[in-house]
């Protein structure tokens, strides 16, 4: 008898579930339908900073996959405009209503997996959920905002929260030729990265002509009529014709939670399990909504990467396709590009080693991305972070110029083996002088944070 | 009572020796004479390509530090044009000829360092020493080329060896305007390369107006007077002003074999344990003069390379120091550019895979180096070499635009640790547009090799 496969959510980690199962399962075997409540299936949100700058001409280039080609090319019938409104895990079947008909109807489910992403944190503030206020998470918000952009002349940006959709969206308007401020309630931008290595990326935001205000509350949006007027701030009032919102995201559960499926306490995610099992029989979860392993942490996290989606997807696949996979965790591995620097980081940040419970010892180090002597050589900035005694590798940042920051890959493939900076800084990494100092600036980072823990002593 | 150290050779491996037995031991205790027969201390050979080639402005760029800098900032006794012409182990010293002023003398050491590095190859064909023909090894080497090309009214340059200083070079001859032939005895350039990878190096090269020819053999040089004629080969005579040796280098183990200090058969290397000493008490080898190991093969290799001579070299400096330092061996790693094609590879190509004793399943990618979307994105291919069965990664190589080859690293950190390819295909790596396609090519490449391994079956 014919299974059914009902996959909540049509981005990154449904779409990639659905097609690990089809390749291993025909439709004869396995019918999978797709709900999806936006417009697309399978589409990079990440770009949606570079389409909204101009970068990528138009919205059809971020899209890896149109619902059509999904169903002709394998038989999944991926549908949109199509949201679930409720879960009925006894009767194994979902509430589905189509946004366009308006029609309410159920669908039943073999085997269900939720991939219901994240949503754009917005605080119950005046005014944050009016008009002219966006987040940026689905291609119909980047559509919207430029929708606003082209409807309404724009002449100041504001942007709230300084984390790196923040930051890109700042860039993204200020390439557009609005004047652009960005509100931050900490006091740096990228609080992902150590404080030591925020500056450099302050420095190339206000080169760019970006207004940093730091350690500043928002208090509310003011509108006139279909737009904002002013982001009222704790340190006054900023004026604005269009208000985007970088305060991160939330694991999209409310259907989970409505359906009694679990989701962890801080993390906010859908508890899973190394197959992407929830605790519910018949039902996964895969994605930005599900929890996931920080493997340097060794505690549960909720990471809304367009990469861990899709590995995660595919582990449901695999194992919804009768296969069997297992998801080995993150890092929390990053990068991003913005006024010109590059920002990478991967593992645990001072403060985070802190936190998990290590005693970190750090070295920071100032190299190139090429050799001395080379015309076109960047400077770069690395942060090491190892455990105390032993010498463990538990993170590392890097902020530089053209060519620095996906050396965090090689962190991140030490991180993933456990290994100690002593071990890290013999590793025969590749050398030209037009690709790295013979040394390279991971090798040397990796000597420094060895020098720092043998410096620390009580071995 | 002070300690004497006598090094010879004093390039990576010699200097970083000495700075690292002195930044452990005072002038009081430890006396550090350097004996090297060129001209400078501690320089980038790598860069004299680029020196040629005009990309790097000047000889003293590609240097380091000066003996003076090691006499004046860390007390090491750096001669310059000194040669040590015999080593007498029994009573502990060395044989030094003043090249300058051509006395000989005898320097006693009570350990000794042995940092020869490689010679060019150079077989025994008629006119091969003659004059206008040069190795690429020393800055002595690249300042001779560029005398000659000053000298005499160049037009035609012939490269023999379409390894990586060859293509480097027939590169530079072309920057310098340059007819140039390259002339190569296999059936590709870079044969570290698996075939499959190498065309795109051959297209570029010809794109450049480097005329390739390929399973042709050397015969001999003919001079007219004193400069080169043509380069007579297996498919006829080739007009050249200057020719330039790019046949690879062998150990310089002269002086080791004199002295009755073993070394390697298969690899003509010096023979050295895990903390660089060889088989001789109270001599050590490091740098391209001595063996290492090679991690994946299980076996003594003898590799010219900067990143390995400095590593060596520094394990070798710490023990001489009176610390403790092993040299963990290495993968093959290295990456060149040439015609603005990246070239990067680590660990063994699948003819090496085969004659170290594996059985090679692989994997071939295309990809980008950045989103499929993004604008200015580049093409890169992968090759990925797994064990068959285990799945255990044994080499990679990328071949591709900018941005490509650094990725090369990822790879090798995987390597190091004995990972599968089924393994690497989930690590945490970064991604945003600008960097990388969602699943990265390294990541692709993993996958594909798994994929690989279990079509292959018989597990």
């Amino acid at each position: 008898m014919t299974e059914r496969l009902v996959v909540v959510g049509g981005d990154a980690a449904g779409m990639s579930a659905a097609s690990q199962a089809r390749r291993r399962r025909g439709a004869d075997d396995l019918e999978i339908v797709v709900l999806e409540r936006g417009s697309d299936t399978s589409y990079s949100a990440c770009g949606i900073p570079y389409w909204v700058g101009d970068v990528v001409e138009d919205r059809d280039a971020l899209v890896v996959r149109t619902p059509e080609a999904f169903r002709e090319k394998h038989a999944i019938d991926a549908r949109v405009h199509h949201e679930v409104v409720g879960i009925d895990t006894a009767a194994g079947q979902v509430r589905v209503r189509d946004l366009d008909g308006g029609r309410e109807f159920d669908e039943p489910y073999d085997q269900l997996l939720l991939a219901t992403g994240a949503n754009p944190v917005r605080p119950p503030l005046p005014g944050l959920d009016g008009a002219g206020v966006f987040g940026v998470q689905t291609l119909d918000d980047g559509q919207a905002i430029l929708d606003h952009l082209t409807a309404h002349h724009v002449r100041r940006a504001v942007v709230v929260g300084a984390g790196y959709i923040g930051l890109e969206m700042a860039e993204a308007m200020v390439v557009r030729g609005y004047e652009v401020d960005l509100v931050e309630r900490s006091d740096r931008p990228m609080k992902t990265l150590d404080p030591d290595l925020g500056q450099r990326v302050a420095d190339a935001m206000q080169g760019m002509g970006i207004r940093l205000h730091l350690t500043t509350e928002v208090k509310g949006i003011e509108h006139d009529g279909d737009r904002p007027r002013a982001v009222v701030t704790s340190a006054g009032e900023l004026p604005a014709d269009v208000v985007v919102l970088g305060l991160g995201t939330a694991p999209n559960t409310d259907l989970a939670r409505d359906a009694g499926i679990p989701v962890g306490e801080h993390t906010g995610g859908i508890v899973v399990d190394v197959r992407q099992r929830t605790r519910v029989p018949g039902v996964w979860a895969a994605g930005d909504c599900a929890e996931v392993h920080h493997r340097v942490a060794r505690a549960p996290a909720a990471i809304a990467l367009g990469t861990i989606a899709n590995k995660t997807g595919r582990v449901a696949g695999i194992n919804l396709g009768g296969g069997y996979a297992t998801f080995p965790g993150v890092l929390g591995t990053s990068v991003t590009k913005v006024c010109g620097v590059e920002i990478g980081r991967t593992g645990l940040g001072e403060a985070d080693a802190e936190a998990a419970g290590y005693q970190p010892v750090c070295a920071s180090v100032q190299s190139t991305t090429k050799a001395g002597y080379w015309p076109d050589r960047e400077r770069m900035q690395l942060k090491v972070v190892a455990e105390r005694r032993s010498g463990r590798l538990l993170g590392a940042q890097i902020v530089g110029g053209e060519g620095s920051c996906k050396r965090i890959d090689t962190f991140a493939a030490a991180l993933w083996n456990q290994m100690t900076v002593e071990e890290l800084l013999n590793v025969d990494l590749s050398y030209a002088p037009p690709f790295s100092p013979v040394w390279d600036p991971v090798l040397i980072g990796a000597r420094k944070a060895w020098d720092a823990v043998l410096a620390d002593g009580d071995r």
